[in-house]
């Protein structure tokens, strides 16, 4: 028999997380909840389940909420013991939580909560399987709290400064202070530094604090290498690292060493943002922002292939209907958002839990499409962002960056219709006629280039919308020569300033062949950051800046994050396109297997595939040699392919 | 300087309370939240304000949500005193609550929170002013605990019974039973009764529960009469009567005794069902079910005119989009909610209301709509209750009832289009076209009546759908009087059961000239409860019913609530017919007194207006005097019309 597990109607989990992760930035001494509208959990739901007991069975019904059980016809109440005879029996729990997230677990020989319980928000017409996580299985476990893994971390140097006592932990890390010992009279300052510098900068630290009147303390989880306190000189202080444990399954090496290290602190960089959801970094926002954990699906698939992270993030984003702002507020950001459900449905083939949330993402992709101008394309509305990135972009009219990420929106939307049986030709047709607009309007053929806004006259080009272009498929690969040529290798257009964009640059360039490329750029711009000192990728990197100047951003002096998600981009460049491996049919069915050795003399690496499975593969000047756990995959070698055998070494020699 | 206060976001407040509110059912022994899907409160929302300060001042931001506040381009903490200096200052606060209702105050020299403030939900397409009561005016206050007033009720009578000292409070009340002074270790039974033999009958009482473990106790509050206490025979046992402070602005009374006693009994029973809103009933549903709801509006402006109480209830009630169930799933709640909304309107004048409102009541009546049938009919489908009345009708196809109150529905909608400037003209058009289908299916010209269903061929007639044909004007003066002689005087058409039906029948009587038959119905329906012993009105009324057969009712010994706001109906139909009052325009710019004394010999009665105004009608056989307390108002009264001047006597005599 199954595991007993606390179960909540899908998606309430998420929401409800969201709302607390959500209330938890802090700046110089200020709370700074997010500014985006977010959603709640319904407050009431229900649960069904029909079972049969072969004897009379003692029975609690859990619950935080307020609620009862029927079961057959006795109304029965929750928290308590209740005795239900053997039989066949028609259960249904009624909770209405006044505060946080209704949750309900029963655990006796013939009745155990799991996924297997139906669901609905008090809507007949809406009941579905009720969800569940395997971190919560015991009576005791409390859905509203999330689960964390813990490690304790000590400071590998200490040294005394006229601030106070600098802790360095090494390296970057996401923990909860531990101050033990203190005198309570004393007045504590902590300062908490993603740097040195911002640890001795109490004025100018985002995240600091006073404290006083107890000895002993723990300090809510922060970001930080270096903490100084000062006014505790004979405290112990000590870090309980606090994070999510999922592991890896990818690895990577070659033969140079400061790849190696590159890739070690991107996967480093991935995790410390790996947490309820994918976050932008973790010291300043520490929010879910569309946008970058589009990114985070993607090296997720190429470190850990865990889909519940994915899946937690989308939902959280999602929120729910009805929709009158794009998510985070940023019209791009809705639409990532699409793309990236079709894209992890791609990934994993789970049908399932596009069809539990598809009638959020139509109603999303309704309020994207009730916005477009005249001509169908993505314009500025009240209360929208039109972001794409940080740099200088002709936004004086409709953007072609965006218009190509909601040519693509069109198209997922087509997909995931057709998953749910319902007709998307209407959106396949959108998209079409959009191509053609844009070709039109945006294209310029002289230049092999698309300018960022055809209502103003500047014919500015940015890389932006040429990136897309080629990354999505948009155009021939006759033109995404022609604008590898005359954007991406043309250094009189202005260059990308965030891995953010550098990644979807290099994506379009590997796509394009042009891995070494990417390679040397990952030695530069990645390990530009790494031989200044950094433990985990940063948010922006300047090469030409020096100094504290790469902490500063936003105007602040710390403002810059040192550890930001979007940092991790190599993972998924080095998995996809050194090592090769990538799917060919929805879920991994079948997957391919194209290594390229690029500037590095010998490769050896394992890339994920869903549900636990993976693949290995060595290549060097000689040979190549692949292992996967499970069958479906082909080699593509020297334009030849071999079908990858389960379980046992394939290799190829030259 | 006005008063600081509390504010929120419109609605919020309502939702919050709603979610408790609906929580906090028992029966049994057992939790029993509500089955209809609520809505929750926006978890973060935004206030802003500009103003000015002749000097530097000290505010302090208090709030119980997460949040900031941006004053001119400073980011500054809440809960905090900040110095904000001379000058024009623009003010924005940004709050998240991870729980409950996010709410603000602040109360410097120079700023203070109140309506004059602008509230946001994150978007900024959306500004609206925010909203306060009077209630919550310092820092201290919390709206997350509603305002009651407490006043100490000690036991009438004390006896001892085989099952525990037995405590007659003398009448109903809703109240926190206080037990002082008892033996920790003694567990004690308490048994509430609405009736003596409910509070002497534990194992079938509603509400009744099991103590130990402290010498004093507070229970939340709960209806009842009786209190039984077992095992708590030193205590000291009080009552703290929690009630909505609300003054009555009518009076009534007349030359039968027994009349004026059930008034008062109404008038008592209304004011124990107001509370957070209005309740169908205080001891077991306590909930807020809108059709109740509707007579409570109309008994409400006839008792205190308290329009916060009735703006609550519609608010809660309303919930918010998406709509995806009927108002407490019941297909004429939803219709009750959207006429009762514009009858608001029309006694009261606050145009406001409905503009802050009128999105939720325009997607709510885009719901109903959404379902009806191919021929515009209210239909049932799945997840539906198509309620009207207890009684036995004729529900196999489309019911005549629902499409009056849709006609109805219909029409209000389009002048809440036409209030707030936009085209209504479809609904209008609508309710035309529904009226001739109505005619043509369900009205029986031979039979004086409409039949409740015409796709059965049963061809049933009961009252319901005839008595909203009258109350609504559906038909023409002339149809109407055969409704009444045909459907309404004739004793083979099956009688009304319930005080709620029973009251939307003698006002249709009323309306038709058949006051007397109203007034001898109090006397005998009302009249027969009160000789029963009732304090106040009941959910339900059976004459041929003997003793505690009466308390029964859905399967349970005492399942029938003795406290229902549907008794309330003498209220209006006294106040609107014998005493005459009624609105000529919106907010009772101008008013009609039509007086009629009926049965009685004399009358002597004060109706509320809005905004604490109000007039008294004193009537006998040889004079009839009014006084109001402003102008807009003319007696009609024999064929003739005069004129009622402001704050002085107007005497006809005959």
């Amino acid at each position: 028999m199954r595991e007993a597990k606390w179960i909540w109607y899908p998606g309430d989990y998420e929401l409800y997380h969201s709302i607390k992760l959500h209330a938890r930035r802090e700046e110089f001494g200020c709370e700074y909840p997010t500014f985006w509208a977010l959603a709640t959990p319904y407050p009431n739901v229900r649960f069904f389940k029909s079972y049969h007991a072969d004897e009379a069975d003692t029975v609690r019904f859990v619950t935080r909420a307020k609620g009862y059980v029927i079961v057959d016809d006795r109304r029965l109440p929750v928290n308590e013991d209740v005795v239900l005879p053997a039989g066949d029996h028609n259960v249904m729990a009624v909770l209405l939580a006044t505060n946080g997230l209704p949750s309900l677990y029963a655990d006796s020989k013939y009745l155990k909560t799991d996924d297997s319980w139906i669901a609905d928000h008090m809507i007949v017409t809406v009941r579905v399987p009720a969800v569940c996580t395997p971190a919560y299985t015991d009576a005791a476990d409390n859905p509203e709290e999330f689960c964390f893994a813990y490690q304790r971390l000590d400071a590998v140097k200490t040294v005394k400064t006229e601030q106070g006592t600098l802790y360095d932990f090494g390296r970057e890390t996401y923990a909860l202070l531990h101050i033990e010992g203190a005198d309570a009279q004393s007045e504590i300052r902590v300062t908490y530094g993603e740097s040195r510098q911002e640890a001795l900068d109490h004025a100018e630290a985002l995240i600091r604090e006073t404290l006083q009147g107890q000895s002993d303390y723990v300090r809510p989880g922060r970001a930080f290498r270096y903490v100084c306190v000062q006014g505790a000189d004979k405290a112990r202080v000590w870090a309980d690292y606090e994070y999510l444990p999922i592991d890896d399954v990818a690895t990577f090496s070659c033969n140079k060493k400061n790849v190696n290290k590159i890739w070690e602190i991107c996967a480093y960089t991935l995790h410390l943002n790996s947490r309820e959801f994918f976050l932008d970094g973790i010291k300043r926002d520490r929010w879910c922002w569309s946008g970058d954990a589009y990114q985070s699906y993607m090296a997720n698939r190429y470190l850990y292939f865990d889909p519940e992270i994915t899946k937690r993030t989308i939902i959280a984003l999602l929120g729910k209907p009805p929709y009158e702002q794009h998510i985070n507020s940023i019209n791009d950001y809705s639409m990532y958002l699409i793309i990236g459900a079709y894209e992890y449905y791609f990934a994993t083939g789970d049908a399932q839990f596009i069809s539990l949330y598809f009638d959020r993402l139509h109603a999303l992709y309704e309020f994207i499409v009730g916005r477009l101008d005249e001509q169908g394309y993505v314009c500025y509305r009240d209360g929208d962002w039109i972001f794409i990135d940080w740099s200088d972009m002709d936004k004086g009219g409709p953007l072609c960056a965006e218009q190509i990420l909601l040519w693509q929106c069109h198209k997922c939307m087509a997909e995931l219709c057709a998953l749910v049986g319902k007709d998307g030709a209407a959106y396949k047709k959108a998209a079409d006629a959009l191509q053609k607009r844009v070709m039109q309007d945006y294209w310029r053929e002289e230049r092999g280039a698309f300018i960022d806004c055809h209502t103003t006259g500047k014919e500015n080009v940015t890389r932006h919308a040429n990136i897309f272009a080629i990354m999505y498929g948009f155009v021939s690969h006759r033109r995404a020569q022609k604008i590898v040529r005359c954007v991406l290798e043309n250094d009189a257009i202005t260059q990308i300033t965030t891995p953010y964009f550098e990644f979807f640059e290099l994506g379009a360039l590997c796509m394009m062949g042009r891995l070494k490329t990417a390679q040397k750029k990952i030695e530069s711009y990645w390990g530009g950051m790494v031989a200044l000192g950094a433990t985990s990728i940063w948010e922006q990197y300047l090469p030409e800046q020096k100094g504290i100047e790469h902490y500063g951003m936003y105007g602040m002096k710390y403002g810059c994050s040192l550890c930001h998600a979007w940092g991790g981009g190599p993972i998924y460049l080095l998995g996809r396109y050194c090592l090769g491996v990538y799917p060919t049919d929805i879920g991994y069915k079948t997957f391919a297997v194209q290594p390229d050795r690029g500037l590095y003399r010998h490769v050896d690496g394992t890339v994920p595939l869903p549900e636990g499975h993976s693949v290995r593969v060595k290549m060097d000047a000689h040979s190549c040699t692949v292992t996967a756990t499970r069958a479906g995959g082909t080699l593509i070698l020297g334009g030849k392919q071999y079908n990858i055998p389960a379980d046992r070494e394939l290799t190829v020699e030259f």
